[in-house]
């Protein structure tokens, strides 16, 4: 346990929907993270069986002054069981104790923790209020901010889910010091991408720091964290349900579905497949002529220093443009992508098949 | 096919979710009934195996001049199948087709029809438009209206599902001439419902229209349908998600919710339990003194005038306390009870479990 040496509050402004994104070392343990939530009698912590021996005992005492019963579920670990089964262990253990719907649910772990957590209170009861507790660098720079909240479907990934705000989200940085490198690099993947999108100053610093970041130095991190979360709550606050702007933090996105869906989900960490494919729509972009190879060949580099692939798995074109297909953003057969009209500026262009498929072939591992 | 003699038009005002409901004869035939929808490709008729044979092709042809493809999923008919595996039926097609995130899903059918249609559409790619085309008399004055979608879990009715708002609601009169006896007399129980909770001069209509409209006559089912849309329109109108006054609509329905649950859903028809339901909710009210004998006895003759039950079934009063208590509207273990303040009025409250004794084994049949 470590005493904050500060604590940053990042607004998401959303109406009657608003909420802070608290960043922070000792958070977990401090008891004012857990003051003005919706009043309740049940609290019920939502975690895994890799994050849960951590962290859900020491989330419970902090619970327990605030709610009468804290309970806790665990779901089994990863993004193969982000399924309506395990989403149902959720559903199963609120109508066993007979939760209301005042519950508040708190999801304690990652991505998919967040992502399942969410959308059970988004459905319980057709709505039960609910915070996010995410402990990967991933869910504090991405998926735990904006009220994205999913299950996959065996034809496509985050196509069952909802639009679903939280009531705070917690990040204690301290929680990232237990993470699996493996996981650090696929976090950074989803920092990296702020800076391409939108704040090539950003990129300038998480080059200049990412051997720090690498090294888990919480400075560091909660710079990258704070700047991530503001970029994350700029871009939500114009466009919570993503009709238009909001699908640029998609950028790497529709490459990278494709390749975690084309090898199961799973194989690759999501992550490493938008850094994959954060590559590829770079070349994409180089190709229509919004970008210099320079910029290209910089983006790369960086990607790679962080840990992530930068070829793609040789699945073959077709299948990649199968999963494409089935993207959120196509529209009517046709592929949408995210492409960098300028270093720090992105957009959402229908690409041709065959320009995608030039791509592809260049962009996989011989 | 019959021309319309008249289409009233009620307007659910829920500021950008604001929709219409139109009622009329011949609806379904009528080119203006489906203009200006959201544009997109494809639509997709959800219906059941009893609704899809009499009216799917006259709706498809009708949708057939505003999108490109016209697709139809044909559902298992009852409340057993309002679960996750015959919602995933939706899902299946949507996701076969390349459905994209602007399609428009088509509810025709019933209360469960609607329920599984609005809450595929709440989740499918975190929400598409749909549009409710109810068949039966209890969808046209109740559930397709206001935005409530759900599907049952094995331990309890409509605990997961969302508030989600259709673009337009369509209540064709003629589709209830091919409706069964029995679900005439289901859809009246919400019908009649609406004079003691709201409108006492609609309850004294009701009672000289009855036979009318056990008859069907066209005049009779148009007022009826206009004015309980009405009345829920202004309802929902204050309290769309349930936070406070909405709660009178389920006037009946605590009780009703134990007696298929006990059951087993589908046993009774919803309507059949929720008009049992309010005859132990009036009696209720009269033991708390509010209402007098003559206007429980009132309501109760009527009920039984419309065909449904009065006497509850013997499941004993613990079963009907246990299924009371997983209730959406119970809070902290309490059971929360509609209650009829005075004829008129309805308020919510809580009920000590052993009042609740009383009344269940005062109205259940020996």
């Amino acid at each position: 346990m470590t005493t904050p040496f500060s604590t940053a509050a990042v607004h998401i402004d959303l109406g009657d929907r608003s909420y802070p994104i608290l960043i922070g070392q000792g958070l977990l343990d401090t008891p004012s993270t857990w003051t003005d939530l919706p009043k309740a009698s049940t609290a019920l912590i939502v975690t895994n069986t890799t994050v849960g021996p951590l962290y859900a005992h020491r989330l419970q005492t902090a619970l327990s002054t605030h709610y009468k019963r804290v309970r806790c579920v665990v779901l089994p670990d990863g993004e193969s069981h982000k399924d309506w089964a395990t989403l149902n262990l959720i559903f199963d253990e609120l109508l066993g104790q007979g939760a209301d719907r005042k519950t508040v649910l708190f999801a304690l772990g990652g991505g998919v923790v967040g992502d399942m957590t969410g959308f059970a209170a988004a459905c319980y009861m057709r709505g039960v209020p609910f915070v996010q507790v995410p402990t990967t660098l991933l869910a504090q720079v991405d998926s735990s901010v904006g009220g994205k909240t999913a299950i996959n479907h065996p034809m496509g990934k985050n196509m069952i889910g909802a639009f679903y705000q939280p009531q705070r989200v917690v990040c204690d940085l301290d929680t990232l010091q237990t993470l699996p490198q493996r996981e650090m690099s696929a976090g950074l993947a989803e920092i990296i991408k702020y800076g391409p999108i939108a704040d090539m100053v950003f990129l300038d610093w998480i080059e200049a720091h990412l051997d720090a970041l690498l090294a888990r130095d919480p400075q560091a991190l909660a710079h990258a964290v704070r700047r991530s979360c503001e970029i994350k709550a700029w871009v939500v606050a114009q466009d919570e349900r993503e009709g238009g702007v909001r699908a640029i933090l998609n950028f790497g996105h529709t490459f990278g579905h494709a390749i975690e869906a084309g090898l199961g989900f799973g194989v690759w960490l999501h992550g490493e497949a938008v850094g994959c494919g954060m590559v590829m729509a770079a070349n994409l972009s180089q190709r229509l002529g919004w970008v210099d190879e320079a910029f290209v060949r910089r983006l790369t580099t960086l990607i790679a220093r962080a840990g992530l692939p930068t070829a793609g798995p040789q699945l073959g074109a077709q299948a990649y443009l199968h999963h494409m297909r089935v993207d959120k953003k196509a529209e009517a057969g046709e592929i949408k992508c995210v492409l960098i009209e300028s270093p720090g500026r992105a957009t959402v262009r229908a690409v041709p098949d065959a320009v995608l498929v030039q791509v592809i072939d260049a962009g996989c591992a011989a």
